[in-house]
């Protein structure tokens, strides 16, 4: 077999996966251990076909795949491979560009600061920011809190809200700085009047918490942050992608005004994992905290290699799928499906509305649902396992003020509405 | 065009790109600034054809692409996109798998341990360590680094030679930990004898140093750090896949008594960036430095997810390219691609040997040779300028004992004996 045989195969086998992904069981139906137990316990002498590969696929790993490309996916934040974003990866792969420094990959680098200024642009951030892309938002607000530890060295105290990502803590933990939580309101917001800056090297605002997706008040923050010297960054991880939408900008108001933001458009624009936008106002910042050049590496370039704002020193061409999302979708391309998220949202929130016996249990500001039926936090946990136990939709959960809570996230660019409407007829079912 | 038709252009795009690169200057060909002057400098409104991406690829991108894939790539670590891997990209990018919890996907996580284990049976590794992959070797070696730390909280000095990847050094500056470099003798090995773990939590042993692919002696330095109570960290990011060879085991004897080893099979093992594997026998001292399960996450399930060994949260299904890799070469294939990559690097080394007016700069365990002209180092840095200028070959350099030195890697699946000739020519050539 050829490459190119090869290649048709699976181009075939994804092409078919994406067709009928929707009829398999969402979430893995398989126990702990058992993947491993059905593959041989040691690798091949010889070398084996690509056939094998897609035929133990099938066979063997399929069932222990949670589908997150169906359309019956709403747990945590839903992710689409879009096609171009597919098919980018298929020349990222091929090209197998590293970048290191400039040289390495001129056009990487070049696009990758382009494709994030594209971004910017359509998010309505402000001009003049740099861009870069790291693999998860882990990362990118690891590296903000390096930089801004970097400014103030002795303020070693990073605040946010308890409602915050748990890579805040992480990151707090891996640089060795302290992690303050400050309450939130009764609508999961970081209350302003309880932020504590003393001692604060950073401040991190969220615009769309993971359980609820909450809104902190940004412009508030920003202005403590500013009266403070103190380092303000947006983790708009999730909900950062609505900001293509001007309609939704006013959830926004303020992160203008952070010297670093965060942006997965691996989550809701569209684009396969991984891939989140880290911009700064302050990029001299980000590259005294990380800028080391060896010897080998030293040569007469003008150009700042990416790897000295980066703790990593090399990097995937992960540009080029951002690059192709943004010009197959265009903006408004991009704008259609995030609406089209929010409107499925809307209709699935005004359906707990009306209903007896169920409650919303949380705002709703963009795609992200919090409900719960009456009852006990027992009763909506085996609620919950049975809703996912079917296999027809898939769901995940959270805890509010010590209650658990159910979350249906929309986010696919493959749910419909009439997947919205089964999601909805399976929980009553279950409930019932 | 549908995804199947879109599909086929672009799988043909990279069978041909392939085909074709090996008539491409290898350095990018550009001036800083010049690819991005070529693209619009907003997003299209309206989306547009994937084709125009792929137009836009040959016609503004690949001349400012550096060709990792040539055959005449010498530069740095050489790096192999093999067929399997890049199919296993295109699966990657279709499934978009996103590992957080085990249930999240289940193979992603099994499929991950157990390739691990593969690839640590395939070097020779001890049975029962704990592997998991990371993104480059810079954030296995960080991993590791904040284990060391967490066991022994008040040691805060990593010691590692002066030969060091720099990516030690930017770790401990994310840890907020010291960094002690200890001399090196005549080939640029670490000297035991200057071995001075005093407030050490860690010692980071290289096997296959960036510059020369010198190795530590790793024995003597497990001596010291077992007496000590020191965890050792093992670089063998570059050399790591030789160990596949039986006959080139004895340069890693000691690396089995490792706390952490790091291996990236993204540079001589064939597998597409990024893919860099760490192992350790002492999984719970990283799960104690890393693990944070909020509440949203937090579910019955008996086992422990990768991200809770890890700095980031969610995970790529690269298990799957490195599993393609090992099957579809095996070990025999593996073992030959290696031994024909020594045996060029051999060569040239011998070429280097008898040709009056050039001289070894550095013994060759591996495949990367180090050399220079008799003459200044201002010469031998014009002279690598001149041959990169060709297009022709790609090669980098390095300075040892502050003198400029020339460096020949070896290492792509698709580098013959004709393309080491044409390097030894050309190099000779414009030295004339």
């Amino acid at each position: 077999m050829t490459f190119r045989d090869d290649g048709a195969a699976t181009l075939e086998w994804v092409a078919s996966y994406l067709e009928r992904v929707r009829e398999l069981p969402v979430r893995a139906q398989v126990e702990p251990g058992e993947i491993r137990s059905r593959l041989p316990a040691s690798p091949p002498d010889a070398g084996e076909p690509f056939d094998s590969v897609l035929r133990d696929l099938d066979q063997i790993l399929l069932p222990g795949l949670t589908h997150w490309q169906s359309p019956g996916f709403f747990a945590y934040f839903p992710t689409t491979a879009s096609e171009p974003g597919i098919l980018a990866e298929l020349l990222i792969a091929g090209l197998n560009q590293v970048g290191i420094l400039w040289r390495t990959s001129p056009a990487l680098q070049e696009l990758e600061e382009l494709t994030l200024d594209w971004l910017a642009q359509l998010l309505g951030l402000p001009d003049g920011l740099h861009g870069h892309i790291e693999d998860t938002a882990s990362t990118g607000t690891m590296t903000a809190l390096a930089a801004a530890r970097h400014v103030r060295p002795r303020a070693r105290v990073v605040v946010c809200s308890e409602q915050a990502h748990s890579s805040v803590e992480k990151a707090c933990r891996l640089l060795g700085l302290e992690h303050r939580k400050i309450p939130v309101d009764a609508d999961f917001r970081m209350r302003p009047d309880a932020l504590d800056l003393e001692g604060a090297c950073a401040v991190v605002a969220t615009v769309g918490t993971t359980s609820t997706s909450s809104v902190d008040p940004v412009a508030a923050v920003a202005d403590a942050c500013e009266r403070h010297g103190v380092w303000l960054h947006v983790d708009a991880a999730y909900a950062g992608s609505a900001a293509v939408c001007a309609e939704l900008r006013h959830h926004f108001a303020g992160w203008e005004r952070a010297d670093s933001v965060v942006v997965n458009p691996h989550k809701w624009l569209f684009t396969p994992m991984d891939c989140s936008a880290l911009w700064t106002r302050r990029p001299d910042d980000l590259r005294a905290a990380f800028s080391l050049v060896p010897e080998y590496l030293r040569v007469n370039e003008e150009v700042a290699s990416l790897s000295e704002f980066s703790p990593v020193l090399g990097r995937r061409f992960r540009a080029l799928k951002l690059w192709a999302v943004l010009r197959c979708h265009g903006r408004q391309g991009l704008q259609e499906l995030i609406r089209e998220s929010i409107r499925l949202a809307a209709l699935f929130e005004q359906w707990v509305r009306d209903e007896p016996g169920w409650k919303l249990a949380s705002p709703r500001p963009f795609s992200l649902v919090c409900f719960r039926r009456e009852g006990t936090d027992e009763e909506n946990e085996a609620l919950l396992e049975r809703v996912n136990a079917t296999g027809e939709v898939f769901l995940s959960h959270t805890k509010l003020n010590g209650r658990y809570v159910l979350r249906l996230a929309v986010g696919s660019a493959r749910t419909t509405e009439t997947d919205v409407r089964l999601a909805w007829e399976v929980i009553r079912r279950e409930a019932a």
